[in-house]
């Protein structure tokens, strides 16, 4: 039974979806663009540009997160981050998310509080006036998190994959290698003695290493960035998710060019930032007879040919992360 | 090993994500707004209202559909049904559709062509012009679909939950109780002795009884109603996914008004009518002193109070369906 005087010990499947829902709404940030916002079959959301961006990502226990490492907060985040990412990698502000949550039964309510507070915390320091306009709860016996986000070009043509020319300058703006890092980290050093993600070990390692393991657990793309590159003549964009080796890559493929990409411009782990993902930077390119926008380095040249080359030279291997790669979802 | 010439029995787990959307993209519907479609981080749709509608949805095995009752093709139908319901429900017209799915490793890569089918199915058949317009793929112990969907408004007020008057008529488009005395069959007769849903006694069940079984599992929501019902002045509108009493009641609260309904006008089954979810009808009120939009029927009208009557009474009892309550999602 549900003791009125101990919400903490609340579960998804002790107390009523309504009682959920009453603690979590107050929570959510609101959104500037909401003309109607969540409660009614659907929400309104303004589109003063006549267009809008939408993108989706699913989260899943397991191949994507772990609760052993991440807090509440940090999947609230991290979901946000990454999605508002995506908006902002076609030069859009961003300016709603709608939140689909499957929650295990014994899911403490106050997880999902803490959810709500990082999405809010998110929002508010990556994309201020972007808020929540709507969602779904569920139960699952997986902890799966849906986010779809939104955003308005304000009147720009969409920085699309394919603008990339030859002579153009290879730009980044954000880090490269440093969640990758991170994961490196929490899987060599955030697991029991059986491989299983532990949660004591995670805190320890990012009280030790507050950058790397901070950022792949709560990740800080530059969202504001994405809209300086395109009013800055970005010819094309994308938020680098799975690695820059094989995110420029779908430049390459889509704009039908190769990207040089320069190893002394690529920090200390060359080899790091180009097969590490999940840091959400954003990689675009410039035309070469200006700057390129503000918080962007130059990385590296557009040039004739097909693919991504390091200082010339083909990069080879594995260049970035298969989802498909085995894991065991109930752990950790 | 992918045997080029056995495709039937790929899985998700056996080839590769690539190949996976290859096979899908083509089934998938086009959306005639969609201005950018699948391919980079973001979509960009067409909202010429300068606003657009918005509603998310998440379908989880277990809880919400079971693969020994429903085919590929019905989950898609059904989720593509659902979400356009709850546009249609705002007086709007469907645009678009972002999809993002959660598969076990072992799903077959057919099934998800399967769901493809069923969603460009639907859209066709109920939205013409809507299609999907991005995505996302994942693994997941547990089957889920998200599905986020998107409307126009065409210049008009969008209709909202809150605007019935007292003398205004109550109206029905669509099935009440049909969909759950489908259920009602599966869960009584489409399962073994173990009481695990059993697929060959499904198929036997619809059928035998295809309407009630077909409209549970794949169901017909009058979609292109809801921008009729806008035109010919409804003044509140639902989508009635959890019974038309809890439905009503969620109109009568937002209103601050009372919904009486007619036993005489709700079929042949009124308690199946009033508590029955899933047919997602369309429940809206209108005035008095005009004829209700075409394909609705007269079934209450509005009194003051608050709440939900019959023929006067109160109407008692568990009204709707609790997403809370017991199931095994690995069953079935």
């Amino acid at each position: 039974m549900t003791q009125p005087d101990n919400a903490s010990n609340d579960t998804v499947g002790s107390v009523h979806e309504l009682a959920v829902l009453s603690r979590i709404f107050p929570l959510l940030p609101s959104a500037s663009a909401a003309l109607l916002g969540p409660g009614d079959d659907a929400a309104v959301l303004a589109a003063p540009d006549g267009r809008f961006v939408v993108t989706t990502d699913m989260m899943v226990h397991g191949p994507d997160f772990r609760f052993a490492w991440s807090t509440g907060h940090d999947l609230g985040w991290k979901a946000a981050a990454t999605n508002l990412a995506d908006v902002a990698a076609m030069g859009a502000r961003p300016t709603g998310l709608v939140v689909a949550i499957a929650a295990t039964r014994d899911t403490p309510v106050s997880l999902l509080e803490d959810i709500a507070s990082g999405l809010r915390d998110a929002c508010a320091e990556l994309a201020p006036g972007c808020g929540v306009v709507g969602g779904d709860m569920s139960v699952s016996d997986t902890f799966t998190l849906a986010i779809t986000a939104f955003g308005d070009l304000e009147g720009r043509a969409p920085v699309v994959r394919s603008g990339a020319r030859v002579g153009d300058v290879v730009a980044l703006c954000g880090d490269a290698g440093v969640a990758a890092t991170g994961l490196r980290l929490l899987f060599d050093r955030g697991v029991d003695e059986h491989g299983t993600p532990d949660r004591s070990l995670a805190d320890r390692l990012r009280a030790e290493h507050p950058d790397t393991v901070g950022a792949q657990l709560a990740p800080r793309p530059p969202i504001s960035a994405g809209v300086a590159a395109a009013l800055g003549g970005a010819t094309a964009m994308l938020d680098v998710s799975d690695g820059l080796a094989l995110d420029a890559r779908r430049i390459a493929a889509a704009s039908g060019i190769n990207l040089d990409l320069h190893s002394e411009l690529l920090g200390s782990d060359p080899e790091m930032a180009l097969r590490g993902g999940e840091d959400h930077a954003l990689l675009a390119t410039f035309p070469a007879n200006a700057p390129v926008a503000a918080g962007f380095r130059v990385i590296g040249a557009v040039t004739e040919g097909s693919g991504v080359t390091l200082d010339g030279e083909p990069v080879e291997g594995v260049l970035g992360w298969d989802p498909y790669a085995g894991w065991n979802g109930q752990a950790g």
